[in-house]
């Protein structure tokens, strides 16, 4: 029987109410088919490989440049910026933490949108801020008028979102803008994969912040960069509450890479948009339900072969697909998610095995 | 003219108010005597790069695991404990961060011992806890009273302290952990340049944390790695703060690599150990006053060929080494530190061209 693991008395009393965020299943052993976490089905450019090499060396042993300048002005050129309006961080979960420690306590509360990236309401548990919670409703449609009325600081959402991959467009993400007077955050890390991202709006908007990353359009959830965009004085207030080493000597050089073989980057992303258009049509012939997906994961309501759809189905789904070593989301915790499953977007053959496996399922089922 | 930068008018209040740590300066180009920032002058073990080269590949494409599991079962055999009682960080600054987040507020006073590492008030900063400096007198023997005395739900030291490089023995720390009620962290980032360590003490102390770094001793500030020790209670509310993927696979890998190689880091410590006790004797002949170290630096009181010490003697120095371009740090924020240079002891061609360069001060101030 496990037992809750105990904390130090001597901690903080909101920690002993925390809820730690649960990240997918990392297998250590070889032979699965994993679509639980939103990688990348492709290897990075091989010049990131080459950077790093070239970087271990001997510098490895000296601390890393504390701005991740060079970093930083990449990004800043790559979208018509200044380096003053780019924070680089371990990951964009560095950034979205850097949010709530300089926006967010218990007086200044923190808005979110849900379902949407489960770690906004782990990060405002952890600073102890007050919350309020933005329910979507079924049709996936920002709700404007409820972002409109919240009296939040600050506003995470994530555009495409997770974890149905439905995307906002720049239309709509204005009204939001102009209607919410705190930081609104544009979580952008599928942005790669969709039509429309927000940049365009960060001249107009300065209470607009952006957080991208390299884990997923780049192919590097392993070396954890990630970076935020906005007007100065907001990069100023997030690097006031910035580690002064937070990235890695092995991560600038690799991100640094990766940013400037963009093409390679957008080649591959090509590859999975078009796996992921194909798939969900799939999924239509099977006749269930899918969002229109902008980011490289699909968002089905499993329907079994008696035409029965909702979370037991999902769950008897998931656990088929796992007892095969194929390895899916399930969010149980949300009525909106609990009847679908979250499905990375793979290569052909893994999506392929995903296709033979569902076959099995619905005939055994 | 250089403004400071703005802040956001919707951050939190305290952070107008913010200093930042001010980290050594990194030189971007060649040439560099670098004795500033207590780097190892000697590379990794060759396991390190072997090991990264090894994890790039396919996997760099996947998150990190996000506990870290395989370096903190290492971590925790090398140390004799077991793995609830380890925590792995980005860099050792990544624990002290979530100590500061998980045992301090405004009411939850944090202290520590002043002078010592300059980033525990940027840590209590960012945090917006209540502070209590505790002081140290030039002998700068740990005020034991001042801490016992002291009302901090926590308090962070350094041992060997920073910058003097003054090591406490293990029967000052039994009695400061006899007295103090709330956490105690020994900061051990110079440890393993030292006579002693509080290993012994984890079993018998249960208020008390050890941190490490692998950036000094390992030769691995690039990469950075960093972990704590601590009772499982203890461990437990700081893993309630820290990011899942806080530190990526490369730092892992390599991190894993440089523990197991142990005897290779023993020799290159070993070699700066010899190169500081015979560099400690030079500046003895010169008539110097400096601490007896145990870390991998020495704290040293210029005196010019006027037989003169103080502020400007140091500073100017500090600019006449700085022109020859060798890099030593100054803390002139501090009476206590304000007529010192922090050396870190380099390879002995670095401490030659050192040599060279402070008698040609001698004869020219």
């Amino acid at each position: 029987m496990s037992q809750k693991p105990t904390v130090s008395p001597l901690a903080l009393p909101h920690l002993k109410e925390l809820h730690a965020y649960q990240p997918g299943f990392q297998p250590k052993e070889e032979g699965w088919v994993k679509l639980n976490t939103n990688e990348n089905p492709y290897p990075p450019s091989p010049c990131v490989e080459e950077a790093i090499r070239a970087t271990m060396g001997d510098t490895i042993r000296l601390y890393p440049d504390p701005t991740s300048s060079e970093l930083r002005e990449e990004i800043a050129s790559l979208h018509g910026l200044r380096s003053e309006n780019v924070i680089v961080g371990n990951g964009s979960d560095d950034i979205l933490n850097l949010l709530t420690r300089a926006f967010s306590t218990l007086s200044e509360t923190a808005g979110f949108t849900s379902p949407s990236y489960s770690l906004y309401p782990v990060l405002c548990g952890i600073q102890n801020s007050g919350t309020i919670q933005i329910p979507f409703s079924r049709s996936m449609a920002l709700p404007i008028a409820d972002i409109e009325s919240c009296d939040a600081n600050i506003l995470f959402l994530t555009s495409p979102n997770a974890p149905t991959g439905v995307g906002f467009s720049n239309d709509v993400l204005r009204s939001v803008l102009r209607g919410f007077k705190g930081i609104v955050v544009v979580d952008e890390a599928y942005a790669d994969f969709a039509k429309e991202n927000a940049i365009e709006l960060l001249e107009v908007s300065p209470n607009l912040v952006i957080t991208r990353t390299l884990s997923k359009s780049y192919a590097l959830a392993g070396l954890r960069v990630g970076y935020g965009l906005a007007a100065s004085d907001i990069v100023e207030a997030l690097d006031r509450v910035r580690d002064s080493y937070n990235v890695n000597r092995l991560s600038q050089a690799g991100g640094l890479a990766a940013v400037r073989d963009r093409s390679y980057m957008k080649a591959i992303v090509q590859k999975i948009c078009r796996t992921r258009d194909f798939y969900f049509e799939e999924l239509k012939s099977l006749g269930w339900f899918t969002y229109e997906s902008q980011a490289n994961m699909l968002f089905a309501e499993p329907m079994n072969a008696r035409g029965e759809v909702g979370p037991e189905v999902a769950l008897g789904l998931f656990e088929y697909l796992k007892s095969k070593k194929i390895l899916v989301r399930y969010f149980p915790g949300h009525a909106l998610t609990a009847s679908f499953l979250r499905i990375s977007v793979g290569d052909e053959d893994q999506m392929l095995k995903l296709s033979e496996t569902i076959e099995q399922w619905l005939k055994n089922a």
